[in-house]
């Protein structure tokens, strides 16, 4: 597997994230590629992360992974429609305006989760992803976030990207 | 400190989360506690709890105390409103039907985090709280969160609660 995930393009100064970032060693290291139209992620959580009953996901994961898949695939969706590649510079990165999560059923513990997103908008800097969060073949959740894209003096700290 | 918290009450076998549950050994264990009309939880993020770039918090962080937050402060609203103590059986819990979150400031790592909520409505088995999301004094994000209670007969697992 050598396929390279959005997250791997991420300016190294931004790649800390718990969520996404490949440099956080304690962090989930979440990937994120397209599949035709849609944005996919593959999360297998780790055995703690438990809602208040044992046998379901924490909902603070369920919100956590669709922000950072949604923010990974703001900047390849704004890429793809620039017509460049993601690892191109100037890098294109993100950050969370707003989110939100509708919880539709209690999203079982034990196999991977999946999420699959849209883009329902990009305008200007701004990019709205909706998505859906699948555990055993059911919708358990669906969420809509709104990213706006970093200004470049801002992903350039101190010289490093 | 004897006080205890709202998470202190909930029943046993709802007290595995990661975010609030107090038998959750690898779990943040926020506490949640009544300041007159508005209820508090400070919490002092873990160093790799970061956001994109290391000096801000992690969104999905931010994004969970507020959810977990609210959920004690909707068992608790609803005991307070219907005149009654938070232990008292039956044990009322409530799970998340809708998070928002609007994120206002680049949240800095380093000091507590405090999130101060208030109850919007209560209604029937639903209670929507509204967040403030405050680091060294400003309030870097706001949060909405529709809780619903669950129904009593969930709550009972196996015969214990």
């Amino acid at each position: 597997m050598t396929k390279k995930a959005f997250q791997d393009y991420y300016p190294e100064h931004f790649s800390h994230c718990y969520g996404c970032g490949r440099l956080n060693e304690h962090g989930m290291q979440i990937k994120s590629y397209w599949d035709g139209e849609e944005a996919v992620c593959v999360h297998l959580p780790k055995a703690f992360h438990t809602g208040g009953a044992p046998g379901n996901v924490y909902g603070g994961l369920i919100a956590s992974l669709i922000d950072c898949h949604s923010m990974g695939t703001a900047a390849a969706a704004k890429c793809r429609a620039e017509n460049r590649e993601l690892g191109n510079e100037p890098a294109l990165r993100f950050v969370t305006a707003s989110l939100h999560v509708n919880y539709l059923l209690p999203t079982p513990m034990g196999g991977p989760l999946e999420i699959r997103s849209r883009i329902k908008e990009i305008k200007g800097r701004k990019v709205i992803v909706e998505s859906c969060f699948i555990a055993e073949g059911k919708v358990c959740a669906t969420g809509e976030v709104v990213a706006v894209q970093i200004p470049e003096h801002m992903i350039t700290v101190d010289g490093k990207k």
